[in-house]
């Protein structure tokens, strides 16, 4: 249904700060919430409010939110997120990351005691907001196999990357490790499709393209075989392992074990451009770069090559221009009940 | 055939003072060509000798070793190869990420007026000796398309990322962007076998699992779709429109155009664990995380689960053990060839 973005930005807050969460936090989770579904980014937005709001309830996210700073050098931090709102506390992380940047040139700041961080390229938008390339990654619950394993072995760990790109707004690769979701997968097997080489194993560890097999005991594979599978754990070592955060299989499952804090870590890096590079420099050899891709010769079949972050960076903009977003029925009847219950 | 490991380092050595380079150059071009052999890496290893010499003495590869320092911050430099040596460039780069970070925790050194830089893993791997993480990246001529073009539209761009790993050694991810080389779907087509989805798309742009549509005018397609498409661009971005050098089709083909400098970007990232995790921690944990996937429950035809860089890791060891390695007749040949012209 239609959603007037002024109207919806005014509820989400509400439940928050009816759960508990002090008003600057429900605004951020809000933001971070709106912005992601203006992006057309559904998965990561208003549908995920039940989650937050259960864990919250029952324990699992602490109602604070602010991170206790671990160790800290002008470059770079360690910040504990004390088992609070895992979206706030990455916001104030990405924050502190881009204060480090504007005074040293580059900001990193590892995150550990934190929980599901929302869409990654959030944050990331942060940096390209201020003339900033900004990298965000969290390891979360094991998902998906490990190359060679029938099982799920680690997360299926979100990775962002964005810069700014002149008048091409922004650029905003925002990926998880697996080919798709496990909903896609059962979308299509009920459409009756079959699966492209890669995407999932049968429950012998077998590659199957049967998405049938995934409800059947079957396991994603991470996207492009072993490749994924080093990057997934790349980002595992960079939020987890360094951040002294829960590891693969310590991590909670966020939505289904409510009460304990899942100890997820992530890691932001923000890169100010100005300190080695001309901005306008800068955006005009982007620009270039990115006009000589769309404008390249293309397949047959496609009538438009898109650049990471465009066909989101589009719907935002029609949002603003709108007013209003598409926001899924159930997602809504989910947010009333909440309202009513609060 | 065998090869003895200090008789090949001498003489490589001398091949590259006898095209006039210093010794200290010759040195570490050497020790990365060898250790790359080492590791089983054969595609940039001695094979690569004719390519580097035939550009130094085409003049598109200058004989000097030096960088020059364009702009320097505590944490973060941007250096100008002069068009040197790609790999003695990206070497004395990694070496000052490495400086850097012991005094700032974090070292980060953008490259341009380089050329090809070799295996992007052995530059990870200084910093994994060091009890460093590192990251290396580096663009290239255009060689994989874009998501919806049907010509190369982009490098296939080397990423590579190396941490300590405790008793495992240590943990070396690299990779280019593409599913496979082009001489492997080559080698399948003579093989008479079939590709699997997404690795290659025909003259027209249609995706194709029969690998002699390369040969035909089909161009290579990034691992696991928009995801490696987007990667690649990432590497782009970092690499090279961050450090000024040439982008996409301004790279020239270090191997076709022998006589112009390419102007390759890079990009080195060293980071110093012991800023902020304590070093028999990290060791445990990495450790415990890799135990926990290579025991994870096998999938069917599977006989152990590796980590990233485990094989390399393994055949370097029976290197040093033996004393002398594989390598291949041709390359041999080749070599031979050199120096008797020198």
């Amino acid at each position: 249904m239609k959603v007037n973005i002024s109207e919806i930005r005014e509820r989400c807050e509400n439940i928050f700060l009816k759960v508990g969460l002090k008003k600057e936090d429900a605004k951020i989770i809000t933001d971070v919430l709106l912005q992601t579904e203006m992006r057309g980014v559904f998965t990561h937005g208003f549908f995920r409010v039940p989650n937050y709001v259960n864990c919250i309830k029952s324990g699992g996210i602490k109602k604070g939110g602010e991170f206790t700073v671990v160790s800290d050098t002008p470059s770079w931090a360690l910040v504990d997120g004390n088992d609070n709102l895992g979206i706030v506390i990455a916001y104030k992380a990405m924050r502190l990351a881009i204060e480090k940047a504007k005074q040293y040139g580059i900001g990193v700041v590892n995150v550990r005691g934190s929980h599901h961080f929302g869409a990654a390229g959030y944050y990331t938008s942060m940096c390209a907001n201020e003339n900033m390339i900004g990298m965000s990654m969290s390891n979360g619950d094991v998902l998906i196999a490990a190359t060679g394993s029938k099982v799920r072995t680690i997360g299926n760990n979100p990775f962002s990357f964005a810069t700014p790109a002149g008048k091409y707004d922004k650029i905003v690769y925002d990926i998880a490790m697996s080919h798709t979701s496990d909903k896609k997968v059962v979308k299509m097997a009920k459409e009756g499709k079959q699966l492209p080489d890669g995407w999932l194993i049968d429950k012998n560890g077998v590659p199957t393209n049967d998405p049938n097999e995934y409800e059947k005991g079957g396991t994603l594979m991470p996207f492009g075989g072993y490749k994924g599978y080093g990057f997934a754990m790349m980002v595992e070592i960079l939020a987890a392992v360094l951040s002294g955060a829960a590891v693969t299989n310590d991590v909670h499952a966020w939505n289904t074990n409510s009460e304990k804090g899942g100890n997820v870590g992530h890691l932001f890096i923000a890169m100010d451009i100005s300190r080695i590079s001309d901005e306008q420099i800068f955006n005009n050899t982007i620009e270039n770069m990115i006009s000589g891709i769309k404008n390249s010769e293309k397949a047959v079949g496609t009538e438009e090559i898109y650049f990471p972050g465009e066909i989101e960076n589009n719907k935002y903009r029609l949002a603003i221009e709108n007013g209003f977003i598409e926001i899924d029925d159930d997602t809504m009847a989910s947010i009333a009940e909440i309202e009513k219950t609060l």
